[in-house]
This record gives structure tokens, C-alpha cells and sequence, in this order.
């Protein structure tokens, strides 16, 4: 179980290596809302997402012999290019399972950062066995990216870098997939009394954590089929765990609120962003029209990523 | 003729009002061009470019009676707008001649700045024409985009802003369209003593700058075809001899070069600018490659904005 001193510690550690995001607002939009509020730019954070303040965290925080072992982990995605920079900056090997059917721009790209990658079958089951076995072969250890007290750790220093330089809030938001961003969020939040509320930004088309939430036990996520690919994934027990003692309510939102709310984003803020860093935009606007949030409260988005393929949009200038 | 203490008035008129824009760094091109680069983001500024800087000092400095009269200019791009936002904040009707054939986007933009759209023939002369007519009947006072000493000063506030946060400068970079950012970052960057090097940065399909510099005389733009749309207009005689005064030399950039650079801006550092504002890092990439930039040198880019039409990318997801 995390406290309060831990999530500290892990700021200290992290705040000479990562970068101090920055902090973005929005008049039109605070006077459309009647808020204050202040956007957490995490994807101006290395590679790219909030992913590398948990994965540096996890693999400083390593024994001698695991460090010098390495370090494996199955993902396509943020979590991968994470671990990978983390590795390379740590001077620890890093091998990413990932399914033969992945993009070919996300291999790369972790290939980029000097991991090693270890293709498998596009299966669930034959990305935990590979993992396995190259664990039980060669004694490395496996940094889940969002099942790990460290990681989650980690991801608590978006909102205590916001909290050190806005000071205290009525409400935070933050997205929720596998829930390591959300936990670590509210973690600091409550125990730190800096904010008063925290809720968890979700994919109406993968709202497992709503319905987990609500019925006060892990559902599993079923068919997720939303567009903000870092949020299909599903809770654990332990950031269930979390989420359910300092979070307020899960906030779902539409496929094309996230996509208005990515839209707004790049074109009045100058910022891309991935859709799942777009749902907490699309859900202070949902919990302002349902009145989770008052008139001229001082309101923290977390905007975990900005990692989109930008592939079609380019096409049309090599023409 | 503009004077070093012109300059640092307009700033300190400014800083009030203006966005202090972020200035961001790439460990990667860094490392790769062996330089130290600062990318002073203008595409952060209100409106979503330099150009609010220049009309807001220019609208500023009317008298009092010229304020009551009104401003009108014509043009279909960044400067309409920032004169609209000028004008609204400071209470001055506003109002923009523009071609009959200028987006929808572009006209509803300024509209909802709170300026008046009057709609002419799409031709230079039928623009120029209206204007005049407007002027005589109604007293209007003309803005300039560039053709005027202070849009040009307000222009300049933005390499000053560099300048204050990051110290001296062996080179700075900037976009040169009809020359007014060019001619204020120079004018500062040599009046100061603060910058040893300044380069302007032109696409080589709308090279008026390129010869006017080589032939120390102002030509034409013949038939600019670029996709970097602030950057087919030409110099006047004033910014040029501004520019010949103070600026070190011109660099052309291919199409293809201005599109790459606008890539590795969205993708590697998560702004949204526009082809023009791109044009500086495609200048110093080919001003390293010509040996007028030497290694281990810090050079600032000024990235004049990001207004850019999104539609197609985000015509994708509405499907």
C-alpha cells in the first residue's frame, strides 16, 4: 500500500531526469465553462507521455542483481517506448514482447530508444507465455505497466509537479485505462489534501472502470472499442483498490466528445494530443453539464500522451 | 527608422497583454546537428501567431481620435485576426477587407474576434481599391501587416522575450514573408548587441527576400507557390532596408524540406505550427549543411505560428 512519503520520494527521484511539463490554459474555454482550469501537458514529457515518470521510477528503484539481469514487459504501446528510454538513460537492458501484428512506427521507435524487441502471436496468451518463458530462462524481471506500486508511484508526480506550481484544487481528472495514472493521482490528491475531488476520465465503449466502480468489484473490460487506445485495458485489483478509496466517480465519455475534445486541443492549444489524453477535456465538460463540478471551480486535466500516428495527415502534403 | 529604445518601449507596452510563449528544446536534434537550438513557439501567442504582437503595439500607438475612427486592413490570414483581437481589446471598431473567395474558416475566425468582414473581388487591385474607398468615407486608419515601423517593433518583443529568458545568441532564424518579424528580430537582435548572426528563412518558390538581398534591390515576387502560406507576399522598401542593414543572409528551403520540419515539430516536440513557422528549422538544417552555422553554436528559431487547416485529419474520425 502506497503513502504519502513514498509518492514523495518518488518526485525527488524523478524531478532531475524528467521533464517539468507545461501547464497550459484556455480563456475561451474557462469562459465557456465558468472554470478555472489548468491543462498538465504530459505530452510534452519524455517520449512523449506521462508512461516514462513510472517506468524510470520502477527501474531506478531495482536491486544490483535485477538491474544488471534487465528488465521485460509485453506492450505496443507508450508503456513499451517508456521502459525502453528508461533502460537506455539506467543503463539497464530492456526487451519489449510485442505481437507481430504491431505498427511498424512503434517498433521502431522502441527500437529507437535501444530496447530489445521479442515478437509474438497477437494473442493475450502467447504475449504472457513469451514473457515467461524469456523470464524463466534469463532471470529477468517483468515492470507491468500499471499492476506496480513503483510505477504507479511514478505517475503521482503529473499532479504533484501541477500541485507545487498552482497550488490546491477543487477537482482533478485524469484518464483511466488500466488505472496506474488515475491511482497515482488520486493517491497524492487525497493523502497530500491538496484536492478536494478526483475522477477518473473513461471511454464510454471500455468502462470497465465505471462498472467496477459502481458495483464495487473488478469487472473485466468486455469489447473495447473506442478510439483512445491507451485506455482499453482493464483495472487490476490493486489500482482498483486504489481507485475505489480515493476516487469520486468515473466520468464516461463518447467517441466523439474525445474526438472534439482532441480537435479543441490542437487547434486552439497548439498541442498534439492522443485521445486518451483528450477524455479528461471531455469529461470536465460532462461533469459540468451534470453538475459534478461548480461554477468557478479551480480544475487540473491531466493529458496523459501525446503519441498519434500522424501518418495521414502528412500524406497529403507528399502528394 | 526605428531606434533600440522604439523596440524596448513596445515591449514593455506588450508584456501585459501578450502570451510569454514557451520555448522548447530536442535533446534529439541537439545531438544530431551537434548545435544548441531554442524554438521560441510563437504558435502559442493569442490568435495562434507572432502577428498579435505587432497589431496590438501598431493599434496601441494610434491617437486618440484615430482610435475612435477605426482600423481597417485587408488580408485573409494571421494578421486579420490579430488586428480583430487587437481591436477587441483595446475597443476599436476593426474592420478587415477580404476576398469573396477566402475560407469560410478564415472569415468566421475574424468574425468571432468581434471584427467587420467586408467582402471584395479576389483581385490585389479590387483588395487596395476597397480599402481606399473605405478610408476616404469613413476615416479609417490603414494597418499594414509589414509596412509599418510599429508592427514591426511589436513584431521584435518576440526575440526579446528569447533573449531575457536565455541570453545571448550566436545566430537567430526567422521566417521572412513580407518582413516584418525578420526585420524586428534583426533590428533587436543587432541594435542590442545580442545576437552575433541573423538569417532570414524563405521558401525557395516565393525567393523574393533571396534576391532582393543578393541584388540590393527590392524585386518581386513573381509566383510564389509555396505551401507556406505567410510567406508569399514581398518585401517593401522599408523591411527591406531593415533587412539589408541587419540580416546576414537569406536561406531557401525546398517544399519538401518545410513539410519535413513541420513533422518533426509535431511529432518529436507536440506543437501545432504552421508550414511557415517550420521554415526556420528547414533554414538551420541547410545553414548547418552550407557551413554558416558552425558546431557547438546556440541558435534561437523563431516559429512564427500555427494556424493551419486540420480539417483533413480530423475529417478521418468522423467517418
Amino acid at each position: 500500500m502506497l503513502t504519502l512519503p513514498d509518492l514523495e520520494e518518488a518526485f525527488n527521484r524523478l524531478e532531475p531526469v524528467v521533464n517539468k511539463t507545461p501547464v497550459f490554459t484556455s480563456r475561451t474555454l474557462n469562459s465557456e465553462l465558468d472554470l478555472e482550469i489548468y491543462f498538465k501537458l504530459e505530452s510534452f514529457q519524455r517520449m512523449g507521455a506521462f508512461k516514462f515518470r513510472g517506468a524510470y521510477n520502477a527501474l531506478s528503484l531495482l536491486s544490483p542483481s535485477e538491474k544488471e539481469r534487465g528488465v521485460v514487459t509485453h506492450s505496443s504501446g507508450n508503456h513499451a517506448q517508456a521502459i525502453a528510454l528508461a533502460g537506455k538513460l539506467l543503463k539497464i537492458k530492456t526487451i519489449i514482447v510485442m505481437p507481430s501484428n504491431a505498427p511498424a512506427v512503434k517498433k521502431s521507435a522502441t527500437l529507437g530508444y535501444g530496447a530489445e524487441v521479442v515478437e509474438c502471436k497477437p494473442t493475450t496468451r502467447d504475449r504472457e507465455e513469451t514473457c515467461e518463458s524469456l523470464i524463466k530462462k534469463h532471470g529477468y524481471t517483468l515492470i507491468h505497466p500499471y499492476d506496480n506500486d513503483n510505477v504507479i508511484a511514478g505517475a503521482s508526480t503529473a499532479v504533484q509537479e501541477l500541485i507545487k506550481e498552482y497550488g490546491k484544487f477543487d477537482a482533478v481528472i485524469a484518464p483511466v485505462g488500466g488505472g496506474g495514472l488515475l491511482s497515482g493521482t488520486a493517491l497524492y490528491s487525497k493523502l497530500s489534501g491538496n484536492v478536494k475531488r478526483v475522477f477518473g476520465a473513461e471511454p464510454s465503449q471500455a468502462d470497465d472502470a465505471y462498472r467496477s466502480f459502481h458495483t464495487n468489484k473488478v469487472q473485466p473490460q468486455l469489447h473495447p472499442n473506442t478510439i483512445a487506445d491507451g485506455l482499453r485495458t482493464s483495472l487490476s485489483e490493486r489500482t482498483f483498490g486504489y481507485i475505489k478509496t480515493h476516487v469520486d466517480e468515473i466520468i464516461r465519455v463518447d467517441e466523439g466528445e474525445i474526438v472534439n475534445s482532441m480537435r479543441f486541443i490542437w487547434e486552439r492549444m497548439k498541442s498534439v494530443v492522443e485521445p486518451s489524453g483528450a477524455t479528461s477535456l471531455a469529461a470536465v465538460r460532462n461533469a459540468r453539464s451534470e453538475g459534478l463540478i461548480e461554477d468557478h471551480q479551480k480544475i487540473g486535466l491531466i493529458i496523459s500522451g501525446g503519441n498519434v500516428d500522424l501518418n495521414p495527415y502528412f500524406k497529403i502534403f507528399a502528394t
